[in-house]
């Protein structure tokens, strides 16, 4: 696949594919103390007392980690403006150490604006599976600057 | 205000509100190397040269940065058992570095689960402001352990 730059070149055929490694329990351990203090993204033995069964990464590192890689690989080399926010945020299946996600990116719209007649509007769905099960969905939309835009500047 | 501890402590009064000091451009950065690295997020020089006209923090860390003290002083010492998701995030403006965050959290709705009994939905919406200009709105849901399902454990 060529590198998206600019609005033009994202269109419906955009898909991006990519597995990553399972967090290991420390990692889950340690961005819990940071920045999502519950007792069962913090202990194996207090998560083993509720209906979780074990250590579970905080949603909010599941969906970092799928951000990541998609960020560096895709949106990095791109002219993104920033985002007005998500549509959806969908935690399916807690995620346990040491499972694989295998994470798949499609492109659902795109709009130009009507304001600005510099950028335009990319809708993003994310599915994130374990095994085949899904366990993060979440859909977005990225303000991206159009290829004019780039050659005018 | 009581700690609220069980589905049933939480109700139409609930309002939580807490400050929390601007992040550094340093923490903004160190932020964005390890989970978004858009060159907004990762240089002021680069940053200027975009409509946001300087370094700004990525939404996620503006999310966290939100969740992680509210997670403290109200959600580590309930019995919550996870979340099906967001219903919405919202970035309304950039945060900037060294600019304070007046977060507002309160609760929307409350539902008894009908297929488990031992819980229930809590619907949340947080409100961060800069200077009374909305920066960021997050809308959720926790499942909650009610009390009658502590004291017959």
């Amino acid at each position: 696949m060529q590198q998206p730059q600019w609005f033009e070149d994202f269109d419906e055929n955009f898909i991006w594919e990519h597995t990553i490694p399972g967090l290991s329990a420390e990692e889950i351990i340690a961005f819990a103390e940071r920045y999502d203090p519950q007792r069962f993204h913090l202990s194996d033995t207090a998560a083993r007392e509720t209906h979780f069964g074990g250590l579970v990464a905080s949603g909010f590192q599941t969906q970092l980690e799928c951000f990541k890689p998609l960020c560096e690989q895709v949106f990095k080399h791109a002219h993104g403006v920033g985002s007005p926010g998500l549509d959806s945020l969908k935690w399916l299946r807690p995620w346990y150490p040491e499972e694989a996600l295998a994470i798949r990116v499609k492109l659902i719209s795109q709009r130009r604006s009507s304001k600005h007649t510099d950028r335009g509007y990319l809708g993003f769905e994310l599915t994130a599976r374990v095994d085949g099960h899904p366990t993060l969905f979440m859909s977005w939309t990225v303000i991206m600057l159009t290829r004019e835009s780039g050659l005018s500047a």
